[in-house]
């Protein structure tokens, strides 16, 4: 492995010109504009002081820039790593206090670490036993439980918890105490958004606006909202009516650095870092190839867990907390041309210069205002069409999309999330354990062997062909055994069994001591066992051991071969001429 | 299901006469003097009062013969099952507490009802994720672990901790207090039931015995062991020389009752009541399976759950604790004739009469002579022969041995075996998660397709067929787009992919959108994927769907028909005449 693959700016900055720099300050601008809000909303989100966001937003996305491969993605705080981290932090330290900052910044540390280790060891294969129906579900109860805690920022209340029991029966027990100007602030700000969202661009086009600046004006419309209900603050002075303002932060960029941690709180923290790191990398990783299939790029997911490993350890050291790939930024950074990674180091760039120049104007910003941001946000998380689709597809899936959906909701992220990877796994090896098998018969005028309930195929007296549909091993030695001594008690008069392994594509230790215990059991009712279409693999491991030694049939290339074998073995055989077997195949 | 199946008394029962009659009673006699010191052994070894092994010999057989399938299964305490008591009760109570008798009661009783709940829900198959080299490295690793809780027995010292390292630490820093009376009762005792084991049925022969009675006495050697250590304990007063005696113990039968329990204990102990029940079941079903093959019988394992929960039951009531079929007892049970289940009947009234005879006596007992049976007994559990067989054979089996092994060994018995089925799962996860592929071509002179590597075959320019060995499913789908596209990129001016899925036993969901994503990026590139040799329930599955309806080939039933297809469509192209697949296939 080359020194420099782990450094693809070595790369695309080489061809970096003059084109290349221009789409990429165009894109870095909008994204820069759509970023701001979202930042500040997305620390919130996370329990942290807003200015978090922005400081999670620079640090990182240039980090990104130096060991990415997608040249679309853009990095930072996103809603659904945001709400993990929430559920994380608030387990070890209060919300508001300094320890709680600090573990937000662990957090950070510690996935970032272990994504950059996942990303050396090349182990980015584990994202995989996140399933589709999971991850899909997973999303839409995340979406439902981001959405469901910003109702207290709208209505002004205090709400707590990170599943739906814990917000509901809070957001229930204040609902008394919403003040009145919250409301209307945040019923402002969603109105809004949701128009700018749905009609804003139809709108405008009305008016005759070129496509391209409509676009602009939409994208910056939540900057808008945020600049008008800051301006409705000090007109109608709404801090002093009690609506939550964000107030006083501290100015200019983050100092670089890293407080100190206790091994308790690493303890604490390592198993919700790893959760995080794996959703992160899962969410990261297939928006980059969305993106990248489109412009027929290459995605290495190996050096995108390096790239994001780098970029939580850089989030860690600019005082922000996990960041990842995001969706809809990355569609706008994507749409708006953006050509190589620099794209999000002119994005870092722009909000840092945002950081210094908003700060002061922050204290008159209402929290409603960032709670109405992230609810238009988190909407098109909410997908309930995969249920629809899994349940038409595949029981198995549509109870994996249920599992997690509700474990989601209902006992918080990191235990949906954890029920929904081991119901999938459980419900394949249970698949796995009863597995499919068929009595084959030949296609007549083919060498080709199918299931005889489903196909018109010849079979011939005395020998009983079961195509195994699954690999052997432990969960299913014993079920193995059964059927083959049930299928043979089924079929008096058997002479040969040939076990057709076209789907075996491991036999284990478990699975062969079955195998003997079958052949023996043939051996003393005189039938011989005969395998069949055995893989090269499966062979190799084979060859060598007792059970070849003792198989009391022989181990053939393919199906057809094996039939042949039998019908010569038996023309040969003085007592069993006029054998029909031959004839049929 | 009729109800008679559940009692399979009723089917047996009938036929039930006097040469059966015969052959059981004797059975039951050698059972029965066989049983008496390994039931007063292994209640030690759990932690209990000696006479309580005996309790746990009597209701359960008489449960087991109403309820079992096995003619020759002896049931009763057994020392794995016994160690997991001490382990698990350990954690509860004090040992020699009446909490600890209690709490052992109450683990037989949650082990009962879960046996006959899984029986009576078919869940038998849950016992097959204990894949044979898992069993194998626990039975060793637990072998162990006896042998060396009995070294405190043989020494008249305290020993602590139901794992290596605690034991060995207790017995090195106890080693000063030994008691040189115990050791030397200690020592005969282990010579003398070694030498029966090995020597003395050799010995009897140069006797001229015949071989019937020189087996009789071979089997009664441990009764006579007791008896002569009693007289030595009576003969040397060797309680007052500070030698262990069993000392006095309740007389009689036990009462019929159960204690009361806590909700507590029953939620620390049902986790631990799982377990013994798993492998209590997998112990049981092995040696009954073994011994009705010879006899060609047939063990309905579903039905063997149920009867191993009522006699769990049976030993709760009867003031016991956790029992299960034996090895050693079952084969004695089988080679001495027994025909019917009655024979564990009569075995329980032998154990009856015993109880009601021998406790006065057992006051006498050396300790150290039931820590000799104990250790003579689990030398033969202890066989490192697997490990030689998995290294052979298999890589991943050899791992799931040694971590089963060591991990009961340093952790104890139920994080060690939760460790093996663990690391078994997992290594079927990833073997499956990165499964072989081969591309295929034609064996001259057949229909028959394999792998290019391995096989002189015939392949055609344009068309690459590649065969997945595995079913496609979440772990491994992300790793198939890679697969087939590399593959793509790798074989430049194809016109058409075919997927052999012979060895494709399921596509659930992730599977089935990665084949879209698949067939998307193929037709961008102007190339068909085909899929050859889908199996009957997977094509049912995929009929239907959004991919059957946008794929850019076809299915097609076997490999040779998908290139006869490809090939005619060609020839059908005015600008592709002179093609050469045909000639080829």
């Amino acid at each position: 492995m080359n020194i420099k693959s782990y450094f693809p700016i070595l790369d695309w900055g080489r061809r970096y010109n003059r084109q290349t720099l221009t789409s990429d300050l165009i894109a870095a601008i909008i994204v820069t504009i759509m970023l701001i809000p979202q930042s500040l909303a997305y620390a919130l989100l996370a329990g942290l002081p807003p200015e978090v966001g922005l400081y999670a937003s620079i640090l990182p996305l240039i980090a990104y820039a130096i060991f990415g491969t997608s040249s679309a993605l853009a990095v930072g705080p996103v809603a659904v790593v945001s709400l993990m981290t929430a559920a994380a932090v608030g387990r070890v330290a209060a919300q508001g206090s300094v320890d709680y900052a600090s573990a937000a910044i662990l957090l950070a540390l510690l996935s970032g670490v272990m994504l950059m280790l996942m990303g050396l060891f090349r182990l980015g294969f584990i994202a995989n036993f996140l399933s589709h129906p999971v991850i899909s579900g997973f999303i839409t109860a995340s979406g439902i439980i981001i959405a469901t805690s910003q109702v207290g920022g709208l209505l002004g209340i205090k709400t707590e918890g990170h599943a739906m029991p814990d917000l509901i029966s809070s957001i229930v027990e204040h609902l008394g105490q919403a003040n009145v100007y919250t409301v209307m602030v945040g019923a402002i700000a969603l109105s809004l958004l949701l128009w700018i969202r749905l009609d804003l661009k139809n709108w405008l086009a009305r008016f005759g606006l070129p496509t391209g600046v409509a676009t602009i004006i939409v994208r910056a419309g939540p900057v808008l909202v945020v600049f008008l209900t800051m301006a409705m603050s000090v007109l109608f002075d709404l801090g002093a009516k009690g609506v939550s303002l964000v107030g006083q932060v501290p100015q200019g960029l983050p100092m670089l650095s890293l407080p100190s941690f206790t091994t308790d709180t690493i303890q604490q923290l390592a198993l919700p870092a790893l959760i995080i790191s794996i959703v992160g990398f899962v969410e990261s990783i297939s928006v980059a190839q969305t993106l990248a299939a489109k412009r027929r790029e290459r995605i290495s997911p190996n050096q995108e867990l390096i790239g994001l490993g780098a970029t939580n350890i850089a989030a860690a050291i600019g005082g922000g907390f996990p960041v990842t790939g995001g969706f809809a930024r990355s569609v706008v950074n994507f749409d708006a041309g953006a050509a190589t990674p620099a794209a999000g180091a002119f994005t870092a760039i722009g909000i840092a210069g945002a950081t210094l120049l908003l700060t002061p104007f922050l204290a008159i910003l209402p929290k409603a205002t960032l709670a109405a941001t992230i609810v238009i946000a988190v909407l098109t998380l909410v997908d309930f069409s995969t249920l629809k689709r899994a349940w038409a597809y595949s029981k198995a899936d549509f109870a994996a999309v249920v599992i997690t959906m509700f474990g989601t909701l209902l006992l918080g992220v990191e235990v949906g999330i954890s029920l929904g990877v081991g119901a999938s796994i459980l419900v394949f090896l249970y698949r796995s354990s009863q597995p499919h098998a068929a009595v084959v018969g030949l296609v007549p005028g083919t060498e080709h062997y199918r299931n005889i309930k489903r196909h018109k195929v010849d079979t011939v007296p005395g020998v009983l062909s079961i195509r195994i549909d699954e690999s052997l091993y432990f969960a299913n030695a014993r079920y193995l055994e059964d059927l083959v001594i049930n299928q043979v008690a089924a079929n008096p008069g058997l002479t040969d069994v040939v076990l057709m392994c076209s789907a075996v594509n491991v036999i284990d230790m478990s699975a062969l001591e079955s195998l003997e215990a079958i052949n023996e059991r043939l051996s003393d009712l005189n039938i011989r066992l005969h395998l069949s279409e055995v893989k090269g693999p499966v062979a190799d491991r084979l060859s060598g051991t007792e059970f070849l030694a003792h198989l009391g049939g022989q181990v053939h290339l393919s199906q057809h071969q094996a039939m042949l074998a039998i019908a010569e073995r038996r023309l040969a055989a003085p007592t069993d001429d006029g054998w029909p077997l031959l004839k049929v195949i």
